[in-house]
């Protein structure tokens, strides 16, 4: 199911494919396209050059330590993610010294799981992260050892049937993606200060 | 300049080819492609579509400010980001209450700032991030009120002619990229489990 974001402006097909399905196959990833989101982690950009991210995969055949994320995770999670053919942790290498710099990793691990989701959207794959889980239980269950955290959880596989998902979830599979217009979040020189961009406008005008 | 990743396994070209130079040409922007780079980051993932990101534009023109930001800019910052055509704060929504769920807004501006970069990528333009300034400075320079903060400093343009760099940034520019290889932050079911995928490896063979 294709779910093509609504743009304002034009964007690449590889990020208007992008979304975080619940609906998942159970249709195994061949080894090279996984292997190909860890390529996309890999080269993403990061403070110093200090790539602060690790993944831990647990594939559909580990149904013991599959069971214990699933015991982990909150609410509707438990219900449709443990579907997916991979579940990926996120772990983020932090700073215990200095908690206050910690900000960078969490952002530099975040842009290496968006680098992830959308290379997985180049060969098919969709990725939902969830943030929703007890730490701790995530911790244990993947002996994250102290320096580093769990960030989020997420479902890797190809899209499923719909249908299969109960109510609510398959109403809200099927809604449209929204997103604020860029008015509310992009401004110019200062907080709040509308978008303007003059002199660009007469520069792509020539 | 292209500067290819040297990947282990396939990669898309848009990512390959996403790097952070220094040496920028001052060419302008054309305003539709730079609307582009914000619908990216509009349509990246964020928990419970909060969205949590914001940015504010600073064209060449605005020499007033672009002063400002370059005296709060850390090193060797100093020395070329001003030569982009454009300059972005990215800027983050957080709970000063509860500050220990901030962690989740960082990672959704870094994801927002990789979409961002990546429709850069798409339509020839290149992001450098920087985390290297005074926050303060850069808080006061753009007036952003308590509940937000500043993450990092983006220059935006087209690459410009490497020799225009003062060494050691020109030799820097020339200088391979370099990443840790996916043995050493991919791991399967537990921490520092080599990672293993036979089960899928079977079902790529078939």
């Amino acid at each position: 199911m294709q779910k093509f974001a609504e743009t304002q402006y034009k964007l690449h097909d590889l990020l208007k494919a992008r979304w975080s399905p619940r609906a998942y196959s159970s249709q195994p990833i061949p080894t090279e396209d996984l292997l190909s989101l860890f390529e996309a982690a890999r080269w993403s950009a990061s403070g110093g050059n200090g790539q602060p991210w690790s993944f831990i995969v647990v594939s559909q055949e580990n149904t013991e330590l599959r069971q214990k994320l699933v015991d982990a995770m909150s609410g509707n999670n438990k219900v449709w993610a443990n579907n997916a053919p991979v579940l990926v942790l996120a772990v983020a290498k932090v700073d215990l010294e200095q908690p206050a710099r910690n900000k960078f990793a969490y952002y530099d691990v975040g842009q290496a799981v968006a680098h992830l989701s959308i290379q997985a959207s180049a060969v098919g794959l969709f990725v939902h992260q969830m943030a929703g889980f007890d730490p701790q239980a995530i911790r244990q269950a993947f002996a994250i050892p102290d320096g580093y955290e769990p960030m989020t959880l997420m479902t890797i596989g190809y899209f499923g049937n719909v249908n299969d998902l109960p109510e609510p979830l398959r109403e809200r599979e099927l809604a449209p993606r929204t997103r604020k217009p860029i008015s509310e979040f992009v401004f110019s020189n200062a907080w709040q200060e509308p978008l303007a961009l003059p002199e660009i406008s007469e520069a792509a005008a020539d």
